[in-house]
């Protein structure tokens, strides 16, 4: 596992990677959920699905080539992080 | 089953209120997840989980006394039908 996503779970046939943010309230999960979909409009890069709730966000990444989890979707993955750090 | 909510399915038990959205670009569904925090923050009611993709929205609401789902919900759905319509 590399360590830009030490804290995501790779998981699936092909590999996914998949992570619980939790938050104190729903302010908290708004914020980041806005910022998700600003990073995913920066990047072009969409998770695969978000399901959340009103103080939780569970996020899925695919590979973007069907196969293999590369560079791009763990660099997402670390920016994803960076946002949870920030929504705080 | 409510003719307000009938597109919706009712499940599980305690019951909820279960409907998929597809929409046939990430823009719309974006339109559309954007309009339903709006719909969120004005009723102050917020869907017990909401799980998508680009072009698909889940959404699960449940019965805000845990028990039985009453007008309040279904006055809910009915208006998160009518975002849909005009994400469209």
């Amino acid at each position: 596992m590399d360590e830009q996503t030490a804290s995501w779970r790779e998981q699936g046939k092909p590999p996914m990677l998949f992570k619980r943010f939790a938050f104190g309230s729903y302010a908290q999960t708004r914020a980041f959920l806005d910022a998700l979909a600003a990073l995913s409009e920066e990047t072009g890069q969409h998770p695969q699905n978000i399901n959340f709730g009103t103080t939780y966000v569970n996020i899925t990444l695919d590979a973007a080539d069907g196969a293999t989890l590369g560079e791009a979707e763990r660099a997402f993955a670390a920016r994803v992080d960076a946002l949870a750090g920030s929504s705080g």
